[in-house]
């Protein structure tokens, strides 16, 4: 792998107040090429634009998919990856299923911890804050004939993250847009998935609310997940999750939540989960939490679940009472080397 | 709207007997930005690669969407646009639906009718051939949030196509992955619903078949479109094909047939159409036809459907007794300026 770095940091523009999800890219850039099967040109270089030709087919037939990670540093600035092996897999799971290539482990493992070695100092450090990993990979070139492309880039860029003030989410229940097709692509890192829900997302918001929680497109009355997160409710003491299919994304912050959850003793039950058993719950008040969790934000709990004209409040508690937060922290400090890490998903960044 | 025209044509680069879909590229683009809602920088220019950010929403979200036309020559070297406002307005249903900003008309077709009179030399003027038109719209910037994009390219390509032979089409029912969900995009011309397809489609070429014939994903017994093109069923005399809905792409090369169709005193029925009803049709020998159309096939009949494990040949007809081979010649005719055109789907391109 070709090494080619900047010459002068950009890090000093940052605003150490204001480090917001996207505002800052580091100084570096991963990319690499697969042309015709066989993977060249892997670099390390400035963070820049790229050229591409008109005809490439990212533009035309989607083929993108991506994923979302995260380094974490510790009060003595040795930095972790968080299960990076569960992004490299689930890449290609989304890979394959677009029809694009595997993406070799050495190309993405390597790639990854070269470029996060050298852009450290871009980690911010303190508890909750973190440096944003996006790998994604796209078809760049075509003949517009709708068929798989021949050649790819996939590459890695990274932007810090500070650790906001979440705001407990306002969530409407979908019931006439989908997300996803059983059958369909709503399990893979899609770039397709996405767009597709903006215009709904846009009518929740106009009615006073933050997300959307999805239903199957088939007969929506079963939940999926809401905007970038899974979603998990506790319902009776139990943490319970929509069972992973190929209509839901499988969040590795989920996995790791439930994981974590089921770990300290909480009962944890992946399964189809209706509407109708949420909102008789909420209506109950045995639903005592519902929260959406994903890389991005971690876990953010719903306040109030909309449901055609009805507005159900979750039960308002203080932070310590709650399991989603106490969750969040169990997961944080494994992330921040703070605790131990039973299941190893730290994986120690090594100086190259 | 700025035009920097070409130095040197590359069209005589062209060998006139290898004008296959995609294989030349004619001399100039057009471009546009939408910056913020503002469209500005539209220009006509040398087909060239394009600089983005690798932050560009349409590489991580699949804010992408295009179009699929054509322009004609008659005899005297008259160029012919076929129905380019419905490409037009459909644009805008897709960008709609991806939450992306509308197109203005003017926009649209200043681009397009410029463009073709600039590159008019690259229409090819036999029977049957066409230049394929291809405007496509995505988003290029972002902070990596999963939302809408604030600026958006909007672009036009075209390449030169032939008439070549097309072989009768071997088509799989498909009823374990879906092209789309009800309350989804599978009526948008959106680029990811293409890639999901990719995947099913090469499963269906290893047992044989060219292309699959999509099916609703919730019950896997309606059928929807097939591979590019909208579908069509010839039984007992009439013309049957599926009713347009949220799932599938409202072709215009299909609405123009079947308006050619009713004109001539076929029964045209846009309805249900069950698996079942086509399989047992096939059984009896009342599906007389089937075929799909769309714009960069025209038309292309099938040969054989298969069904799970069967596979159930259609009728052997000679090309004059069908009535997909007399309603594509009717189409082509009427592109070509070669006769009427009834519905005013002509529109003769002037000289700027």
């Amino acid at each position: 792998m070709k090494i080619k770095r900047i010459y002068k940091t950009r890090i000093h523009n940052i605003h150490k107040d204001n480090i917001t999800f996207g505002n800052y890219y580091s100084d570096h850039m991963f990319y690499a090429e697969c042309q015709n099967g066989k993977w060249i040109n892997s670099v390390i270089k400035p963070f820049d634009n790229i050229i591409l030709s008109p005809r490439s087919l990212v533009f035309h037939y989607g083929q993108a998919v991506f994923e979302g990670m995260k380094a974490f540093k510790d009060q003595d600035e040795n930095v972790f990856l968080f299960r990076p092996k569960e992004n490299f897999k689930r890449m290609n799971r989304s890979a394959q299923r677009l029809e694009m290539p595997i993406i070799p482990e050495s190309i993405f493992m390597n790639g990854l911890e070269r470029l996060i070695d050298i852009d450290r100092k871009w980690i911010p450090k303190n508890y909750g804050q973190s440096l944003y990993i996006r790998p994604f990979f796209i078809a760049v070139d075509g003949i517009l004939s709708a068929k798989p492309a021949n050649n790819y880039i996939f590459m890695i860029i990274s932007t810090p993250v500070g650790s906001y003030y979440q705001h407990p989410l306002k969530i409407k229940i979908e019931e006439q847009y989908s997300r996803s097709a059983s059958g369909g692509v709503g399990f893979a890192k899609a770039a397709g998935n996405y767009a597709s829900s903006f215009y709904p997302t846009r009518l929740a918001k106009e009615e006073g609310f933050d997300q959307l929680l999805w239903t199957d497109s088939s007969t929506h009355t079963k939940i999926e997940e809401s905007g970038t997160m899974n979603v998990c409710f506790l319902i009776n003491n139990k943490l319970v999750t929509p069972k992973f299919n190929d209509n839901i994304l499988k969040g590795i912050t989920c996995t790791s939540i439930l994981a974590l959850a089921k770990k300290h003793g909480v009962e944890v039950q992946e399964r189809d989960v209706s509407i109708s058993e949420i909102i008789y719950g909420l209506k109950k008040g045995i639903v005592q939490e519902a929260f959406g969790c994903g890389t991005a934000v971690v876990i953010n709990y719903f306040q109030m679940i909309g449901y055609q004209k009805h507005k159900f409040c979750l039960p308002k508690l203080p932070d310590k009472n709650r399991l989603s937060i106490w969750l969040k922290k169990q997961l944080l400090d494994i992330q921040h080397n703070l605790s131990d890490d039973p299941f190893d998903w730290r994986v120690n960044l090594k100086k190259f």
